[in-house]
């Protein structure tokens, strides 16, 4: 089973490498973007076939380790 | 116009970030992940409506800025 674990900053944390990338993208031309956010990407492979229990760890992992809850938020995506 | 940017090392290139994800989370008693990947998601709002030149113009910003495309891939999701 995969998990793909999206971690970005909550709305209204100061977010630099999302103003640096929208700041690139207009110096190069890009001008139709008006913002931009940058968070991360973590790709898990787990053993074990029942979602609802790897649902349950996948969460357990994001609040103690791949997320800091006081200023990120993260959603999770389960997999065959 | 909401684009949602995927960045992630292609299979192969060595992940120190994700390896040192799984060994963290392996210590700390998730013995189910066998191997982690880490990388960037990058979200971006775009002015204007029409999702095929939106499409077109968030792959020439991964292919000049947001990706190396040497070592990484990358897929693109667009939302209204």
């Amino acid at each position: 089973m995969k998990a793909r674990i999206h971690v970005y900053l909550k709305p209204g944390v100061l977010d630099p490498q999302g103003v640096a990338v929208a700041t690139s993208l207009n110096h190069l031309g890009f001008d139709e973007v008006t913002a931009a956010r940058q968070g991360k990407l973590i790709e898990l492979d787990l053993d074990g076939a029942d979602a609802d229990a790897a649902q349950a760890r996948v969460k357990e992992m994001c609040d103690k380790l791949l997320a800091n809850p006081v200023i990120e938020s993260y959603d999770i995506e389960l997999s065959a």
